[in-house]
C-alpha cells in the first residue's frame, strides 16, 4: 500500500522551497520505487485565510491518516494583530500536540563548505555535529493552567505553568539516549535544576533511564551554562536532551552557530514512526515571494522523512549527497553566499539539487 | 555618617579575589574620603558550615542594615549533596528576594585588549557593549505553586509556576528604559509572547511604559531569536530587558561572547540606592585555593558598586581605569592569558590594580 505524505507549504517563503522539496521527493519517489502519495493542505496563516483557524479539524484529521507530514513555515506580519487564540503559531503548536509529536530532533551541523558564513573563529567550529532533541509537546508550552486576570487591587498579572510528568521525561530521555546510541555515545542533559521543581525531576528521572544505556557517557548541565558552552566550546556535545522552552532557546543558538539557518531540517516524531518535518529557519516574510530563499534545508527535511519514518536510508543519503554536490560545484542561495561562488534562486538551487540526484 | 559595605566573600575563589577587590576598595576609601565601613559575612556554603543555613537571619538583618553589599560567588561540590532546601544557591535567591533586588544589571563588554579572547570573529564582537537588564525577583525563580508529587496512578509530577505581575513588569521595564537613555536609546524587550500568557502581558507593559520614553527606540523580541541574533550579530544591541530566566540564559551568553566572563561584573539592584554586586562568574571549585583565580570582575563590581549605590563617579572611572592599565600592562591571569602576554596570580593582578590606582 502506498504511503500518505501530507505537505503543509504554509505562509511567507513556505510555498516557494516546499516546490523545490517536492520535486527532490518526487525524483526520489520513482528512483527508489518509495510508492508515496501526496497530498496537500495548509496551517497556520494560510490556513486562517482558508478555514478561519490555523489548523482545521479536516487538516488535522489528514494529518493524522497521514504516514508522514512535510511542513515549511508559518507566520507572518499579515497575521501579527489578530486574535491571539488564532496565530499561526496555534496552528503549530496544536498540530505538534494533537499527533503526540513530542520528539523533535534539530541537528545543528556544520557544512564544510560553509564553514566560514559562522560568526564563530574557524577552529571553534570546524567539524560541528550536534543534535539536540527537544521534548516538544509538554512543559510550559501546554501547561494548565495559565490566565491573564485582573487582581483585587486592580492590578494585571498573568501566570503560566511549567508541568513534567515521569512518563514525558522518560520517553523523551529514550529519544536521547538512542540517538546517542547511533552517534558518539555522549549525552547532554540541559535542566535548571538549582532552581526548578520540574527541572529536579527530569534530571532524577534522566539518571533512571540512564541505567538502561551503560554504554552512554551522560552529564548534566544547567541551561545558563549550556548556553555559554555553546559559544565558548560547541564541540564538546553530540546530543543535548532538554525540555521545550529550553530546547527551543538552545537549538536556535546552536543553529545560528552554523551560519547557516538555511541548511538545518527537523524532525518531530511520535511514539511510532510517524513525524512532521521541517526547516529549522521561519517563513522570512521579508524576502518570500521573491524567488530567492533557501530550499535546502526543506530538501533536507525530505531527506530526515525518509530516514525516521520510513528507513529509506539509501534514498536519504542519496539527498544528502545531492545537496552536498550542489555545495561542491559551489552554488548558493543569497543567505549563504560568499565570494567565488555562483549565486543562484530557489527555483535554480532546486532544479540543481534534482539533477545531482 | 559613614556608608556600611557589607562584604560577602562566599565560597571557591570567592574569599581569594574579594580580598583583591576589598584592597582596591580600600584604596579607593582612602583616596576620595569615602568613608566607607567594611563589615563581614557569610552566603552560600560557607553559611551552610557556619550557620547551618546558606543566608541566615543575622546575616540577611546585616544586609538591611547595610548600604550595599559586595558578594563573591556562592556554591561548590561539597554542598551539591545536601538537602535541596539549604544549598547555596538558596541563600543567593533568599538575599536578592528578601531585599527586593529586582533589578539585576549584567554588562557584555568586550576589552580590546582581550579581544583575542572571544571565540566570535573579531570583526563581529569587536567593540561590543551590551547590557542585559534581567529580572531578578519574580517570574518562574519564586512563582508560587511549585510542587514535586506522585499523581493517583502512580506517576511522580512536579511543576513550577510563572507569574508576572503589572507592577513587576513596570519598575525593571523603567530600569530597562532608563539605562538606555544613558546609554545609545535603543531598548530590545525579550519575551516568548507567542506562546506565553505572562510574555503577553510583559509585552503590553514594556509598550505602555515607552510612552514615558519617546526617545527611545524600542524593538521586541522573542527569547529564541534572541538567543540566535546574540550569536549572528550581538552588535545589534544595546540595552535588552528581559525576564528572571531569560535574563539568567541570554546574559550568560552574551557574556561569554567577550570570552573573558572572568571580567564582568554585575548589580542587583532595588528600588532604591542599595545594591548588591558580584561577578558574573560563578565560584570556580576547580581552582579554588590556587590563588590563580581573575579578581578583575570583582574588583569592577566595586566600581559597578560606587557608580550606582554612592554615586562616586569619579572614584568609578579610576577603578575601571586602573584595570584598563594593568591590562595595556599586558597582565594577565590565566583565564585571560595569551601569547606574549605575562601570565599573573590573583594576589599580584590586585596588587597591580592598587599600583595603578
Ligand atoms: C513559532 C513558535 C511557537 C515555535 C516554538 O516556540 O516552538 C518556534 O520557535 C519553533 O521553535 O518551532
Ligand atoms: C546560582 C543560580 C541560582 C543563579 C541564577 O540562576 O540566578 C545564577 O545562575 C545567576 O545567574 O546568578
Amino acid at each position: 500500500m502506498s504511503k500518505q505524505i501530507l505537505v503543509l507549504p504554509g505562509d511567507g517563503i513556505g510555498p516557494e522551497i516546499m516546490a523545490e522539496a517536492v520535486k527532490v521527493l518526487q525524483l526520489a519517489n520513482d528512483k527508489f520505487q518509495l510508492d508515496f502519495e501526496l497530498s496537500y493542505d495548509e496551517l497556520g496563516g494560510a490556513a486562517v485565510d482558508k478555514y478561519g483557524v490555523p489548523l482545521a479539524d479536516e487538516t488535522l484529521a489528514r494529518a493524522r491518516a497521514a504516514d508522514a507530514i512535510l511542513l515549511g513555515a508559518v507566520g507572518g506580519p499579515k497575521w501579527d494583530t489578530i486574535d491571539p487564540a488564532i496565530r499561526p503559531e496555534r496552528g503549530l503548536l496544536k498540530i505538534r500536540s494533537q499527533l503526540g509529536l513530542f520528539g523533535n530532533l534539530r541537528p545543528a551541523l556544520l557544512y564544510p563548505q560553509l564553514a566560514d558564513a559562522s560568526s564563530l573563529k574557524p577552529e571553534i567550529v570546524a567539524g560541528l555535529d550536534i543534535l539536540i532533541v527537544r521534548e516538544l509537546t509538554g512543559g510550559i508550552y501546554f501547561g494548565k493552567p495559565r490566565e491573564s486576570k485582573v487582581l483585587e487591587n486592580g492590578e494585571r498579572m498573568a501566570y503560566d505553568t511549567l508541568p513534567y510528568s515521569e512518563s514525558e521525561i522518560r520517553r523523551i530521555a529514550k529519544v536521547g539516549f538512542d540517538m546517542a546510541m547511533v552517534r558518539n555515545k555522549k549525552l547532554c542533559s540541559v535542566d535548571k535544576a538549582n532552581v526548578l521543581a520540574s527541572s529536579q525531576l527530569w534530571r532524577a528521572v534522566v539518571e533512571e533511564v540512564a541505567k538502561d544505556y551503560p554504554e552512554i557517557e551522560l552529564s548534566h548541565m544547567y541551561v545558563d551554562n549550556a548556553a555559554m558552552q555553546l559559544v565558548r566550546a560547541p564541540k564538546q556535545f553530540d546530543v543535548i536532551v532538554t525540555d521545550n522552552m529550553f530546547g527551543d532557546i538552545l537549538s536556535d543558538e546552536a543553529s545560528m552557530l552554523t551560519g547557516s539557518i538555511g541548511m538545518l531540517p527537523s524532525a518531530s516524531l511520535d511514539a511510532g514512526n510517524k513525524g512532521m518535518y521541517e526547516p529549522c529557519h521561519g517563513s522570512a516574510p521579508d524576502i518570500a515571494g521573491q524567488g530567492i530563499a533557501n530550499p535546502l534545508a526543506t530538501i533536507l527535511s525530505v531527506s530526515m522523512m525518509l530516514r525516521y519514518s520510513f528507513n529509506q536510508v539509501a534514498a536519504a543519503d542519496a539527498i544528502e549527497q545531492a545537496v552536498s554536490d550542489v555545495l561542491d560545484q559551489g552554488l548558493r542561495t543569497g543567505d549563504i553566499w560568499s565570494e567565488g561562488c555562483t549565486k543562484v534562486g530557489t527555483q535554480a538551487m532546486g532544479d540543481a539539487v534534482v539533477a545531482a540526484l
